[in-house]
């Protein structure tokens, strides 16, 4: 997947769910979900206001500003850090091949360092 | 689950104790705690002085004030970027139906716009 | 393991594959780190380059300071914090008895409130 720009969060449920559909739909049980970079992440929130990831991007660069002085040459130490912060896995429960989220719950690549190519990594738990 | 304020972390361990125990009282593997909401998550930390907690919760409301100029307009922008820190789900190890935690460890939900009434998923991972 | 000081990422990659060579050399599917402390957790960031860690540590060092007029007169409650944002578990995909990890990454121990003696559990998920 090519994400859009440096700082943004990239709604992947739909993509999960479909991943998880052709692995086993019948599955019952958990998906686990992994991220194989260090400068993007994946996170759960608010999926129905586009403004939630929005402002969570904006909170993190205030944090963890890009320019801080720091010792890892290429300059996206920042993207790093926040990538450690949300993480880079997660493990969600399943029934019947669909994934079992709450009412408001989207699941989030976290992206800190792009554009760029990236890949998910979906599975049965 | 009613929590009794805006911002606590609330000791579930002997909830998810309980939980495992009627699941499969000799389990042994792992169990998997989730919470299908966006602004509140669960965490591990000390259990043995409740000032560990508070001070989880002062240090994040200094660092994500809840006024910052945010987009979301429900006025909770903070408890989202936060529970997104902190994570919504864990995978815990298990020894014969029960938790196996460090000395120290208790499980918390943790608590970022209530009070709420909320839900706790506990499944054998 | 003894960690050296008193905040430090140690790269435990090579540690973890051994462990999980030695659970089931032939296993596929995931593998789960837990770190049974509340002041270290375990997360995954870039190995290549020592400079992302010792960054990360700064960063985190310079959010939460030592000291914050803290309630908990251990005089580590910015390690504890720090371990609920990093975590204290990660679940990670294996084939073939060997962690699948991105290129880049590597697993490391977040020691907070070190030097101290630590336990990690690795165990087939």
């Amino acid at each position: 997947m090519r994400t859009p720009r440096r700082e943004v969060l990239v709604d992947i449920t739909s993509e999960v769910d479909a991943a998880l559909a052709e692995l086993d739909s019948s599955h019952s049980g958990m998906v686990h979900v992994f991220v194989p970079h260090t400068t993007a992440g994946v996170t759960i929130n608010e999926g129905a206001d586009p403004s939630v990831a929005t402002d969570l991007i904006d909170i993190l660069a205030r944090l963890i500003p890009r320019e801080g002085g720091y010792r890892h040459a290429e300059g996206n130490s920042d993207a790093h850090s926040k990538t450690s912060l949300v993480g880079t896995h997660l493990t969600v429960p399943v029934a019947k091949g669909s994934l079992k989220l709450g009412t408001w719950q989207s699941i989030y690549l976290a992206e800190f360092d792009g554009p760029r190519n990236r890949r998910v990594w979906v599975e049965l738990g």
